[in-house]
């Protein structure tokens, strides 16, 4: 006699993985590089089913002028359309389109013992910048700022999420989403995904024209849909040292080049090394990444200028995308309540 | 030449009011006594337009045991309509079923500074419980619980509350919410209506069993719908004296007296001040004042069983109540929505 005979087949499951984008300023191209782009990859290929959102409720708890947070706004979804994102092939919302995310928040916030949200890295740093600065400890912290985590939690633990590629300050936030997840599948039973982060490590950190880290928070950034003539503006403010234009050049430490290396094609990479070492004026090089960086945003540029004039098309997209989002907000919030005991 | 001449007519509006209920515990004589009578008697004249609910997500801060909260909020629904509560008279509506208050919740969250809920009482007063007790501040502190006067707000605010009728100890919610509806309306323009409280100074406070005022927190209680052979049973444990039948006795700090005339007629109480003078076994003023309390509950006791054996019933009256909260939630939601810039 034999003992019966198992064969495991291991079926690859596509995972949901979430993307927000808060409309807290102006998209620059480091956001493309080191956001943008490598979470729409994550749409290609067939691991994935991506769920991209406007975090526009996590971007209140910055702002409070109406129309600047409105603008913002549109100006996310119409960036995330223009640069190539297929409303028919993903979930793409806005936040504030799906009530059920706001109830839910509610519930883990019962669940949240309020040390985990004293824990909070965001939190703790302003905490520790008032102290420096000999200020009462909650300066400046507003509510929503501080409930951020639990909104975020509910964010991902609404649509089942199972992969959400972070940053590496962002970790922190997963673990509490986990966390949340664990409590109430404890008290509850088995309800919610734990959700896993991936940290994009290979993605472009691009140089600002300072040649620090592109980023809002130094001043030093090339807005992404800039028009032409501003464009070469920008461009022409990057940092150069003081060599004349015959003297060969190192590619290796110069601003321009590691910018250029991101949006020229292979040929033009190799072409461009040898002109560095053969002597080649700033200026020239600064004229040749204008035209790469120009090529590449030429066509979104106009998608998104069209989205940003019709306003009227963005919310139709939002809306379907709001209602896709829904069919599986609605009833999975009706299962959470109801094992709550409502 | 005469100055124009103006009559002032005042017209008398009448005011939106708001009663919640936590399903927290038990109902009992003293909750009557002290908040629900109070509030029913609200609605009759014509002062007021009455908002009455079923405050299931505060309730949901201190209760995880999901059958006991679901039991817990039907009987809080099915007390209300037992002891007369008119769906058809006022709006009657359970929390959980109108999601436009978890959003403005959020909303309100943003303008909330963290400072205003660290001063909540509340809070404080666990606070200093747990220092006293030598543990860490936010010892049991969940985040519902902390965030719970802003929730508070959300109600209040939502339907353009007037009044709001409050014990003293409830006296700052109420200020929380009309320091936040003063922050949204400067930032956004005027928006919400300023809640005032009144404190019902004249209503009964009814001993517990002990003479200490009736609470669930002093274990003194007598539940509200209870059955006669137990009701009897709880009565007999009403502290007395020593004395014998036959020796005269005082009504001034007789517990049985004290709960006797709240629901014998003045006759009766008449009657009764004499045969206390007269002399009467404790025995016998026990089975009277059982007589008085029965009778008073006997129809809403038959009401209330009929309706928690009917759980479909309350459900039918709560979403129908519901509805119409939600006729005034959703354009009022959208309302604020576009002021902020959505």
């Amino acid at each position: 006699m034999s003992s019966p005979f198992f064969i495991f087949l291991e079926v690859e499951k596509v995972k949901t993985i979430l993307t927000g984008i808060k409309p807290t300023g102006e998209i620059h191209l480091g956001n493309y590089m080191g956001a943008i782009k490598p979470a729409l990859e994550l749409a290609q290929g067939n691991d994935y089913a991506p769920v991209y959102f406007v975090a526009d409720y996590h971007g209140l708890t910055k702002q409070t002028d109406a129309a600047e947070f409105k603008r913002l706004s549109y100006g996310v979804a119409a960036t995330w359309l223009a640069l190539g994102l297929d409303p028919e092939q993903v979930i793409f919302y806005r936040q504030s389109d799906v009530q059920e995310i706001f109830e839910l928040n509610w519930i883990l916030s019962c669940l949240s013992s309020k040390g985990l949200m004293n824990r909070a890295h965001a939190y703790k740093a302003i905490v520790d910048e008032n102290r420096l600065a000999g200020r009462e400890q909650d300066h400046g912290v507003n509510m929503g700022l501080f409930n951020y985590p639990i909104l975020m939690a509910a964010d991902i633990l609404m649509f089942k999420t199972e992969v959400v590629p972070v940053g590496k300050d962002q970790i922190q936030h997963i673990e509490i989403a986990r966390d949340l997840a664990e409590s109430f599948n404890h008290q509850y039973g088995e309800t919610f995904v734990l959700p896993e982060f991936i940290i994009q490590e290979d993605t472009a950190v691009l140089p600002g024209l300072d040649g620090r880290k592109m980023s809002k928070s130094y001043g030093n950034t090339i807005p992404l849909f800039e028009d032409p003539a501003k464009l070469q503006k920008h461009i022409n403010k990057i940092k150069t040292d003081s060599l004349p234009p015959e003297a060969p050049k190192d590619t290796e430490n110069s601003i321009l080049f590691m910018l250029y290396k991101e949006f020229a094609t292979d040929v033009e990479i190799a072409e461009m090394k040898e002109r560095y070492a053969d002597g080649i004026g700033w200026g020239e090089v600064k004229r040749d990444l204008f035209e790469v960086i120009n090529r590449f945003i030429e066509e979104p540029r106009e998608k998104y200028k069209e989205l940003m004039a019709s306003p009227a098309t963005i919310d139709r997209i939002l809306k379907e995308g709001a209602e896709k989002a829904r069919t599986i907000s609605r009833p999975f919030l009706k299962e959470i309540k109801d094992k709550v005991g409502f």
